[in-house]
């Protein structure tokens, strides 16, 4: 078993509705030797894919996208939950996207200038549930006419639908952790370990 | 003169109200070498005043808090904007910033379960300006007991208060590039280059 899920089982704290809390280490707190192993497992991931780009959200998928972006020598961009002062609006693209967790919808924007039809995008985050937030990622590289290499994710819940999702629109989709069921207030993992 | 500084002759926009807009390396996309050679740099300045943990702010002190975290072998905690669901109220230490280019006032906080007495705390943001996250950063380091070591700054307007804020508070301030004016759409560094 891989030390990230070492930590979760350790460290993680399963809340009612399907919530895991990991803010000790990957979330909140950050421990950056993990961060860098989950990076190392990207770049062994992704690193043939031609990447010219890492793509992610504020604000817990910074950490490991812009180690990831270390690892892979490309720059990393990441998109804003609302639009800020110093961003013209006709500058920038937008998604919709909606937290299940806080039951709201937050646009999510990048500027147009950093991504271009040459670039081949690998999307990071930190969790994948429902698939909200990597699908609103997607829909902005789509916008500008870029391709989505494959979206490479710290901690999948895989008994929600954001796998399939993705799979379905043709994305590859990469976890370090897959969660088959966080009922009884267990963490139990898709290869049963 | 710093690679660092050379990007912000070279690619930073200077906009009325002395906004500098850094958003093709620094607060946007991102280039993770550079991150690099501010965490470097921040290492030297900081390696030996025994740091436990790096502290910075989401969504732009990310990135290079989180290799300077990784240079000094401790873990980094990033504040937050607003109380998220899954952190409970009595749990978290919280300070009030006020965001004179948005001109709004942000609640940030931090689990309490991640600040000690013991704790010799880096503060790490990208930009100083008037001081307020930094000094609402402060503020939560002091609310736990804990120390504040000094505080590491990518891009510091010299000609804004925060510097002596601080410094009037009592802690070491260590900024990469500190810029004297930014009239006439110019980037004038304090040491003359």
């Amino acid at each position: 078993m891989s030390i990230f899920k070492e930590r979760i089982l350790s460290e993680g704290k399963v809340y009612p509705n399907n919530v895991l809390k990991v803010d000790s280490f990957l979330n909140h707190q950050i421990d950056p030797r993990l961060m860098e192993e989950l990076a190392d497992s990207f770049y062994q991931e992704f690193k043939d894919a031609r990447v010219t780009k890492v793509m992610t959200v504020e604000a817990s998928g910074i950490a490991p996208a812009i180690l990831a972006a270390y690892k892979l020598d490309v720059p990393m961009l990441f998109a804003k939950k609302q639009k800020p002062s110093t961003i013209e609006k006709k500058e920038f693209l937008s998604a919709m996207v909606h937290s299940y967790t806080k039951d709201t919808d937050n646009r999510v924007i990048v500027s147009s200038k950093y991504l271009s039809p040459e670039d081949r995008v690998l999307i990071i985050d930190d969790f994948l549930a429902n698939g909200e937030a990597a699908m609103g990622l997607v829909s902005l590289v789509e916008q500008a006419n870029a391709t989505v290499v494959g979206v490479g994710i710290c901690v999948e819940k895989s008994f929600q639908e954001g796998r399939k999702r993705l799979e379905d629109h043709g994305v590859h989709v990469y976890s370090e952790a897959r969660i088959a069921s966080l009922d009884n207030e267990t963490v139990t993992f898709i290869d049963g370990h």
